[in-house]
């Protein structure tokens, strides 16, 4: 039951470091380093693959994505007809859990104003609403979002959400293109946690966050953990400036790295995080990935296994 | 029954306006703007009362502080044998909450850090530990750290915490001066919520920094919201600086506002916010209040008296 890496960039050799600390009895190789016989390879771990490379495996029973989001993997036109996972580890949603709670206070209570007095020596005091003034809107409302709502809730916030499909929920859920216009009209702090597919890409413009309802004096807000993909950053720069958003938090960006002349850097009320929202530890990652081909091989099904149709 | 409002400084006009908002039938009057008769007054509402006023009102039957914390009401040397109230608010228990979640995450995701390298246009990524790995400390575990630990607890944060006194928990809580080693030797991020008591002044100086665990390779960082008198600033300016402290947050100084020359503003890794972690919202406050004097009058007993032996 031989494994291939197969990945662009990465870290590789940590990954595979890890592989071998993890499973010490599955052999695993490198796609683009190692020989390898492709009739030989059962399993795929894969982070953006190159197109085409895993229809060239006619043994393959199952691809697993080392990250939460498979739009690079989606990229690959020539996909094969096995199940594809996505990762859904808690090690991740606990990562996603603090970065979306510290950027919604960051926000919330003003900290940036702060450190901006605070650099000026100025004991200055802002006027504060008490979280249960904010409504926060989860845009997307899968695992990630789901971990966060009821911490949300716990610190007083309001919270709804918007999802593809209608499911039972704790929460006021909004679903579909129809329900869309209703979730943004009650939200004050926006997270987006959608996955990057043809549906969603490009959804956080303009438009959008001229729907957005901002009646709290702190918001709008926008913040994104999702992909860079599903913004567009010109019109997010641009309402910034305007003050059509009071804040905005983004960690994901259409090219990353951002380059270091992209006038987002200095986009006022921004705060930039370089896509570590939610790193995957290579050690939870391949733990939770060899139990899941453990389970496999028992005969039990694969979890999280994603849409193709859906994209995600 | 009338009330007394007995405060120096603080926002006097707005109370008043909000006392006659919320209780039109009870009448009130302003130390030191209004003639009164002492003997008229049946309860004070006060902050930082000078002092000996309390003890010249001979019908006085409670007195209630506008605040969570009656350190101002104790320095009173004459205080009259009657029930000293503590505010003890849902409103400014959840701001606190919104606050000391910010500071705690704000340190432990290195956003200072990370504002620095956007300054900076520079897409970098630090390594960071799961919450999981860092042991957080509630220094003091009444109203206001109660709220924080089931919050603590869901972002994935190990959670402790000291008191005066033993008492049943679902966290693990250590007390007294004979726990407080125990306590500190396992805190990578403490967070002081003490009321400051002749046993508590000066308690965070830099023999408490030298015992802390700060096993966490983003710890020890010391967050204080208590009061300002609990702290030797120059021992955590200095920690600061030589990296036994990696990070602070302080909403509260021995001398408020703290002076623009003051050494602290410039503090590396230091957040300073202006004693606004939980500010008391007049409304909210003062509906607490009538409610509480309403059930006095209906002869149930008043909740939140302070133990003037104990000093809170
Ligand atoms: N920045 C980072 O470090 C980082 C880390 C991890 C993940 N991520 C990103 O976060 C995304 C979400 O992860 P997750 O694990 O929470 O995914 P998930 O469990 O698949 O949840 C996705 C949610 O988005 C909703 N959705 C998808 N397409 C939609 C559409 N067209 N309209 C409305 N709702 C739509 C889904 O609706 P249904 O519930 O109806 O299916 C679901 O609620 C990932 O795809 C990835 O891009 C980023
Ligand atoms: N910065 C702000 O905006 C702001 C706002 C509100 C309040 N505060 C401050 O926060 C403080 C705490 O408020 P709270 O409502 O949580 O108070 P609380 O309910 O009275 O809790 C105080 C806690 O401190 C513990 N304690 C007191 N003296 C101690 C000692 N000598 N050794 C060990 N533990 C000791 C108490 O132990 P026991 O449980 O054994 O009694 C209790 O757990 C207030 O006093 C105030 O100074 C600041």
């Amino acid at each position: 039951m031989t494994t291939l890496l197969l990945s662009t960039g990465w870290h590789q050799d940590e990954w595979l470091a890890n592989w071998r600390a993890t499973a010490p009895d599955r052999p695993i190789l490198r796609h683009g380093q190692d020989d390898y016989d492709p009739a030989a390879i059962d399993y795929v771990l894969t982070w953006k693959p190159p197109a085409g490379v895993l229809r060239t495996l006619p043994n393959l029973k199952a691809v697993f994505n080392l990250g939460a989001g498979v739009d690079g993997l989606m990229a690959d036109p020539d996909l094969p007809p096995v199940p594809l996972v996505r990762l859904v580890d808690d090690d991740m949603t606990y990562r996603m859990g603090e970065w979306v709670i510290l950027q919604v206070l960051t926000h919330f209570r003003q900290a940036l104003a702060y450190l901006d007095v605070q650099r000026k020596h100025e004991w200055r005091e802002f006027e504060q609403p008490a979280a249960n003034a904010a409504r926060v809107g989860l845009m997307g409302y899968g695992t990630l979002a789901r971990h966060c709502a009821p911490i949300l809730l716990s610190l007083g916030f309001t919270v709804h959400g918007w999802s593809r499909s209608q499911r039972p929920s704790d929460i006021t859920l909004y679903y579909g293109a129809e329900g869309l216009d209703a979730f943004l009209k009650r939200t004050d702090i926006l997270v987006c946690l959608l996955p990057l597919t043809e549906d969603t890409r490009g959804i956080l413009d303009a438009g959008l966050i001229a729907r957005l309802g901002g009646e709290s004096p702190l918001g709008p807000v926008l913040i994104n953990a999702g992909r860079g993909g599903l913004q567009t950053e010109a019109d997010i720069l641009a309402a910034l400036r305007s003050g059509a958003l009071k804040g905005a938090s983004l960690d994901v960006f259409n090219e990353e790295p951002l380059p270091a002349d992209d006038p987002m850097w200095d986009a006022p009320n921004l705060v930039i995080t370089p896509h570590v929202a939610a790193v995957s530890d290579p050690t939870s990652t391949l733990r939770n990935i060899v139990r899941q081909i453990e389970a496999f091989e028992r005969g039990e099904p694969l979890r999280n296994v994603v849409d193709t149709i859906r994209g995600y």
